[in-house]
Order: structure tokens, then sequence, then C-alpha cells
């Protein structure tokens, strides 16, 4: 294989750029981007997967590049797939537009759609995979980590004080973290397929739980609203999340009495968690999975957090810190099954920004493999 | 007056520089540090204040100048001394080494000390004061601190999980900040002048409170060690906190019975607080104020430090949050006398700095004024 020219690794940049504009739109696809550059490297056609069941980035890029695309190259962010689901092999169509050269990011890990690479080169094609690897593979987290896991990503996100609270004593929190970190929210929840909250949270806040950010509304992706109601006691008629703005499910012990509930919104009802108060967090992601959700953002609470966390389902971590102290008031994270301190859970901070006032604090816990649901 | 050579403003950092070498050190005076130059603006002499009772930063720049001091410019971090303490006025041996200008960062706010400036310009010296005020007044922020409230500045320190957890579910706790933190932590004590505890930390980490830090043991100043024993239950024979490396003080109520803790350690009796199960914290600061303790480092636990907060006796909060999740066990802070979150207390954060895995944040309490003890 040659090594990637510098135009080529530009070139995958914005690939990059592109693919991210798919986040919130694609699944149960992965997000992807492709610039196609003509025979002298210069651009002659980008492009993106915009939405499930749509043509992927390749077909767009070959479809803007035009007769420019014969004897050039496709730099592309995911392996170009070689099988023929809702939209044909780009395998074939990288080969039929004539294109001499592929590089691409990140090996497409799914049995179904692997084997591009190997049928383009049997054409003739001069590929080669790897290319900002890591860079792509981010991009793709969310994606990448279900068809790994064979459950959603799950991104836990929470606002607190300095001293881990998210409440004041009388359950009063609006409004503990800044406007710019309350805009931050509404940029993950667009970038998830579902949108998940807790009975308590539910009950106390009354959320809408939908994507308010200045943005045009055919770029906005609505999350699924889910709403984890064990009992079914907490979602009432005239909930904020019945609204009409965004799909909503909720989901219920297989034993609750839902009658209450007839018509305002879908349920699905799941076995009870063998410990503790809830749902089996496992079976809620494989009923989330089963309707093509590939990420969730967990909103809270704190029950609902610390469940998704001894079940070994949190993939991620962001917490918006405000400069803020309490004394009391509920914390951020309730049991996660952690008695003493040999038990903590362990994260690698990825990313601190300041937002505002706020700190945003990213990271991934360190012994996901230890506590695995199964 | 003349506006400040380059040559001054390096000699004015450094002078910055060699003033923090004092800390811990000088009180109840302030840290200083003076740079001579010759009258070429060649360093010809630099001092600092060492110890309450020494010279002044002044003095030894001087002598280690010498003559080349005649003609010369003195940059000193300070306004110089117009009084005769224990050392004589430091005006006076400027004029009188032949001093042609004073550079000076920030005017001194004592009454006692202050007209340095008046007299030196009486005497037909150049004087300019200003010059990195800034950076000067944060390093001497303890100092000038508690000079402007009339009681010792506190910074109050904790270490937390991101979920605001000092310790797990069953108190266990070793090791949840890393070992950078607790360097750190060192650092923080080395400069205090006291460090405070509560009656609960005595007793569930029987701390021995002491600096452990690779300097020579002649650069290092043990603060006095304080427990705040309301009812003296808390501190027994044995304790670490009373072993000889360095002095300790148990502050007791004034109806507490300390018969068990006669010869271990000298006690001061205090009234209770109005409210709540502690001492009246801002009679705690007098006491140790009357004991030349200026700076104070409070490391705990969250009952004293709702009890300092509620009184709007913190000057700083330094917390180092580890990336970790417990989802149960002791908070950082207990109640302030917060109830709603229009009371929530605000900072702003001035450092946000990494120490291997954890963060270290930085902070000062916004409504200081609002919350002032009296």
């Amino acid at each position: 294989m040659a090594t990637a020219a510098p135009d080529e690794t530009a070139a995958m940049r914005r690939a990059i750029e592109l693919a991210a504009r798919g986040l919130g739109h694609t699944s149960p696809n992965p997000v992807v981007g492709c610039v196609v550059l003509d025979s002298a490297g210069r651009i002659a056609g980008e492009g993106w997967h915009r939405r499930a069941g749509g043509p992927h980035a390749e077909i767009h890029a070959l479809r803007a590049a035009g007769e420019r695309a014969r004897g050039g190259t496709a730099v592309v962010t995911l392996e170009p797939c070689d099988h023929t689901g809702r939209t044909g092999p780009c395998s074939r169509a990288l080969i039929d537009a004539g294109i001499a050269r592929v590089v691409y990011a990140v090996p497409d890990p799914t049995p179904a759609a692997t084997g591009g690479a190997v049928t383009l080169a049997e054409a003739g094609v001069d590929v080669e995979g790897g290319l900002l690897a890591d860079d792509a593979a981010a991009g793709n987290e969310a994606w990448l980590t279900s068809v790994l896991r064979r459950r959603p990503f799950v991104l836990w996100k929470y606002a607190a004080t300095l001293d881990g609270r998210i409440a004041a004593a009388d359950g009063t929190s609006r409004w503990i973290s800044s406007p710019q970190s309350r805009a931050d929210v509404h940029r993950l929840r667009a970038a998830a397929d579902a949108v998940i909250v807790g009975s308590g949270t539910a009950r106390a806040d009354d959320p809408q739980l939908g994507v308010r950010i200045s943005l045009s509304d055919d770029e906005i992706s609505q999350p699924l609203r889910v709403v984890v109601d064990t009992g079914a006691t907490a979602v009432k008629a005239g909930a904020r999340v019945l609204d009409g703005t965004a799909p909503t499910l909720i989901a219920v012990a297989e034993d609750a009495d839902t009658a209450h509930l007839d018509g305002l919104a879908p349920i699905v009802r799941l076995p009870r968690a063998a410990e503790g108060p809830g749902l089996h967090i496992p079976a809620l992601l494989q009923a989330l999975y089963a309707r093509d959700v590939r990420s969730v953002l967990l909103e809270g609470g704190p029950t609902l957090a610390g469940a998704f966390l001894a079940a070994g389902a949190v993939d991620k971590v962001v917490g918006y810190l405000a400069p803020a102290l309490l004394g009391a008031g509920p914390t951020a994270l309730g049991d996660a099954g952690i008695t003493t301190i040999a038990e903590v859970l362990r994260l690698e901070v990825t990313d601190t920004e300041h937002l505002g006032p706020d700190l945003r604090i990213t990271a991934t816990p360190l012994r996901h493999a230890l506590h695995e649901e199964n």
C-alpha cells in the first residue's frame, strides 16, 4: 500500500467533519463522510450519510464529483460496504465510477458489511486503510461501541455543584448549571437516538426532553424520549414528555398497572432488576436496540444512573460542574452497588472544558469489562 | 512619577518569587521580597522576609548589595514600612543606603506600618507604587485578607470523587485522590500557619496533620495543628495529632470536660455556635488570630466545612476531584445552612489544573460580603 498523501490526510479530516453532520440521524447505521479527489488531488465531491435508508456517503460524493471521479481517489471515514441492504454496495459504485484509489480510516466491524476493501482490491483499486483511524473512530464512538457490545452506547450526563448536589434540600434546582452548559446538553440530545430519565426525575422536574437549539428544524433529529417508570406511577396525562415534539416510550415492569397510560404513549414491559427498585437494565437496553437505538443519553436521576453504573452499562460520563456549593440536597449519583473504597469505579478524564462559569468533565469508566452486564 | 523600566519589571517578578519563600514562616507579618538594582540597573542584591522578628526583605537586599546600593533602585513587593517594631523602619534604611528610587507593588494597608512612601519621597527618593500590584497581592493573599477581615485567611481544601464523596459507604477512603494531589496538600499545609480538622475527621482518620514533603527540614514550617473537638470526645491520648512534630491546639466548648487531655496539648475554650453542633466559628478564628495565625488550611470534614461556609469564613476553596464514582458515602460538604437553590453559594473558578489523574479546582466564593460573620 502507498502512504497517504498530504491532500488525502486533509480530505480525511474534512470527511470526519462531514460524517459528524449525520449524528443522531443515521441509526442503526454509522455516521460516514466521504471526499472524492480528482486525479490531480483536488476536491471533486463531498458527501455524508444523512439518514438511515438514504444513500451512503460515497454515493453522495460520487454524484457530486460526476466524471471527475474517474481516475480519482475516494477518501472515506469507514471501509466502504460490500453488501446490498436498503442501498447497493458502495464497493461496486466506486468501481463503476472509475475510482483508482480508496483511502479509508476505520475497517467495518459488522459481518454483513465487511469485505469492501477486498472487493475493491480485487477489482484493481489501490486500497489503503487506517488513515486517521483514531479520530474517525472517535467520531463514530457510539455506533462502534454498539457493534462491539450489542447494545446501545450509553452516555451518562449530570449537572452538579462542586459538592456533587443536583438540587437544594427542598428539591429546587433551577438553575444550577450555566446557560452554556444547558445549551451543550441540547447538543448531546441532538446527537443521541434516545434520551432516558427515571421516574424520580419525571416526577420532580416534569421534563420535556426535546432538543431546543437554534438549528433549522430539518437539521434536528429529536431523540426518542424514554421514561423508566417501573411502577407506572410517575408519568400521567398532561406530562410534558407526552407532548407531540418527539416520540416517547414508557418502560414499565411486567406487572405494572398501565391503564391510565392507554393511548398516551407506547409502553414496553420489561423484567424487574434482580436487586434494587428498578428494571433490568440489560433488558431495557435490548428493547431499545431492537428499536434501532444505537446511542442513549442517560439524563438521570441518581437512582437510574446508579443502576446503569452497577450494570456496567455506562460508556462515557459528561459532568457539568457548576462552581457552587449547597451542602445538602440530592447527589448526582445514587447507589451503584459500591460499598467500600476498593470497589470504587475509576474513570479516565478525556476532556475538560470551561462552559461559561461551569467546567465540563468528560470521562470514560476504566473497569468496564469487570462490570459488564449479562 | 516615572514609568517602571523593563529591568524594574523583571526585578519585581523576581521579588515576588523571593517573597513566596517566606510563606508559612512570617506571620503575623506579610511575605515580602526585594531586589536592589545598582545605578546601572543590574541586580546588586536580593532578599526576602524569612521569619517574623527577623530583618525585613529590604534589609537583606541592602546588605547583599552593599555599596552598590548607592544611587540604585530598590524594587519591593510591599510598600516599605515606616515604623519601628521588632526592627527599624525600612524607609530609613533605604535612605541611609543612598537608594535613589523605590518601586513597590502593593501599598501597606496596616495603619502602623503605612507611610513609608511619603517618608521616602520627602527625603528626595523617587517613589513609584503599583508595579505588578495584582501579582504581588496574589502572593500575599492570606496576609492581605487577614488585614482586611481582621481574622485569619481560610482556605478550605477537600478531596472527593466526581459525585462529591469523600469516602465509601463503609467509611474507607484510602486513597481517593492521587499521590500528586496528596503531595500538593502538603504544599498547602507548609504555606499555612494552622491546619484545622473537626472531631469527625479526628475520630475517623486519626490524622497526623504534619507537613511531609521533600524539603530540607529548616525550610519547612510545621503549621499549628488545630482540632475542633467541641465536646472533647474525639482526641484521646495516643492520637497521632499529639505527636511531637508540630504544636497542637484542641478547641473545645466552654463546658467540655477535658480532664483526659491534661498535659497532652494546649486547650482553648470557646463558646458554642448559636445554631448547630459545633463551636462559634468567629470566636475560633479570633482565638487563632490572637496566636498570630494569619492563614488557616481547613481540611474538613463536612460538618466543620459547612459551619465555616455558613459563617462566611471561607476565602478560597481548593477541591481535588478524583475521576472516580462511589454513589454512596459521606459527601465533601455538610449542612451550610442552605435550604433552597436561591441561597446557593456561588464561586468563581480561578484555576484548574491536572494533578496526575485528578483535577484540582481553585475557586473563590462570590457572596462573601453577604455571608460575613459577626
